[in-house]
């Protein structure tokens, strides 16, 4: 991974944002600019150096994963000895942190840290993440990673087409699935597997229950494994029999509207303008109240990261940036439906990273 | 779930406090007072009412779980909503919030949302956490939930005996594990099954990788399950083949070691005196330095709570509280042991909840 480029990057970023130095202690923003996979750790950043403080724990790890940052191993908290550290350098008179990855009782430990001279103007709250918004744009390794894990989402999907049917629990569907997931090398799951049958197909966030799946009805799955770090995320809603015509309707409209979305995906496209594109579709069909949340979202390290998807949103698309499409339309008492694939931005569209099937599939 | 009994009980820490109102957006806080299992929630409490926020994607599920509390659907942020609802009932000037919990960033956002009057003065954070302080002492209905899925994770370590053989990817080893908890009722596992064998068993925390089992050597299981919201955790060390002098007396210290901690659980000891029971073994037998972490911690709603159970920590047990005692021993590029038990405090001593055969044995 070009961990020395990633930091160049920032480092411009910094010098944009009249920063001399920078303090980073969300795990994936680390991972990104150093590779260290460990789960406590905190990385100085100033416009000469870059150090990684962590543990005991992980010195043998560190050794190995961090090649672009020097490593300090530190018995105490490895924020306030990054922070004490950048404190200490020279020139460095401010440090920024990310105030949405920050607790209010981590700053006054830190500031508690600090010699007193600098309690007041030391620490700068972002404006704007700097390391999140270089994450959105992801590099060939990146794209590789993402595209393989959501391939082997698309094979998970298979499978489960030969597995469902009426009367299993829709914690053994999710049983299955993960299994499958870990013995094609999945690290672990994205987010915990939805699997939402029957009436409970309305409810976006359909955790698998005991519920068995039914004689007739939609079963929406969504899930995501994740692979070298990265998450893959799908959903498909399948139907067991045969659908009624308001059924199938439905089906065809969310279907249309997420084909309409994955079009509107281009360089220069708002994610508003994104959103709208798919919104559009099922308002026309007398569906808009039935689609309550975003079109979709940013995905890599994390399973949710920026940009948004949603209505209005401003931020435009940029080569590399993967994103997920994922209308869906919901009818409490009745069903839901919802189809979701994860699309990398190209310099002159959007490439499906999931090719599974999206017609109605009947089981 | 006594939701009432535990509201009862916070506003007389409220009051205790001198606060006259309390915000509350920790998921597992607020899944603890209201029964509420979404995904996003505020919880508004003050000596008279007490009053829940979510979104519309919850409003099916918020009717059905939440009886203790009034529940509100608001379109923009569930906080912002909360803390403008308590900012204007009668008699509120002050409002807790846990600064442990909340971003710096969120604290600005509610702040700005409040009248100008109120901003410096309303939002006081919380010296100590009310409700991890609350949760700290489980009640009969979350024991009997916990001693379950403790004992689900014991019948999972005995059918693991059956399947572990050389030559097994530790992924494989992690994917059966949980196929088989699912299959038991897990609706998840309580964190990332940690498979470790050969040498990777000196990785406190090794996650389950593509290497092989070894013919010889070591295998550290640790693992845990999600039962109707509750943590389990557990470890246990086996060895393939026949273990040698120095790897089987390591594996005696260590359960010399957890057994004294073991019986170091009495209501009053503090978590250091534990801590010191299980440490004092390994030092005796020249290993101090190499039990490089805590002797347990809390589990309850989360896999890590309070109390924690380290050198010098002086909170005391009381009963009704649930620890793990997880000493470990790790000689880096040689092998690793750890041997865990969760341990409920009773009104004598300690009990047991994960009564998995201790000594060791060879595969």
């Amino acid at each position: 991974m070009g961990h020395l480029f990633r930091i160049r990057q920032l480092r411009r970023k910094l010098t944009r944002a009249g920063l001399q130095g920078l303090l980073i202690t969300h795990l994936p923003d680390l991972r990104y600019l150093s590779g260290f996979t460990g789960s406590s750790a905190a990385l100085a950043v100033t416009r000469r150096a870059i150090r990684l403080f962590t543990d005991g724990r992980y010195t043998a790890q560190a050794a190995e994963e961090v090649k672009a940052a020097q490593v300090e191993i530190v018995s105490g908290g490895p924020a306030v000895a990054a922070l004490t550290w950048l404190a200490a350098q020279p020139g460095v008179d401010t440090a920024g942190f990310d105030p949405a990855r920050t607790t209010v009782a981590d700053l006054t430990r830190w500031k508690a840290a600090l010699p007193s001279r600098l309690r007041r103007a030391f620490l700068i709250p972002l404006a704007a993440p700097l390391v999140e918004a270089l994450r959105m744009v992801k590099d060939a390794d990146e794209l590789a990673l993402m595209s393989e894990a959501a391939l082997v989402g698309c094979t998970l999907f298979d499978h489960m087409l030969g597995f469902i049917r009426p009367g299993l629990r829709e914690l053994d569907v999710a049983a299955e699935l993960e299994y499958q997931a870990r013995k094609r090398g999945a690290e672990g799951m994205s987010f915990e597997t939805i699997v939402a049958s029957g009436t409970r197909s309305a409810l976006p966030h359909g955790r698998a229950t005991t519920a068995l799946l039914p004689r007739k009805g939609f079963v929406t799955l969504d899930f995501g494994i994740i692979l070298g770090g990265y998450c893959s995320d799908m959903t498909r809603t399948v139907y067991l029999g045969r659908p009624r015509t308001k059924e199938r309707a439905s089906y065809e409209a969310v279907l249309q509207a997420q084909q309409a979305g994955v079009e509107a995906v281009r360089p220069g496209a708002s994610c508003g303008e994104v959103d709208e594109a798919a919104r559009s579709v099922l308002r026309r069909a007398g569906l808009a109240e039935a689609f309550s949340h975003s079109t979709g979202h940013g995905v890599g390290l994390e399973i949710h990261e920026s940009p948004r998807v949603g209505a209005g949103q401003k931020a435009r698309l940029v080569p590399g940036m993967v994103i997920t499409i994922e209308p869906g339309v919901y009818l409490v008492g009745e069903f839901g439906i919802r189809i979701e694939d994860m699309v990398a931005v190209t310099a002159t569209g959007g490439q499906v990273l999931t090719p599974a099937p999206k017609a109605l599939i009947e089981l």
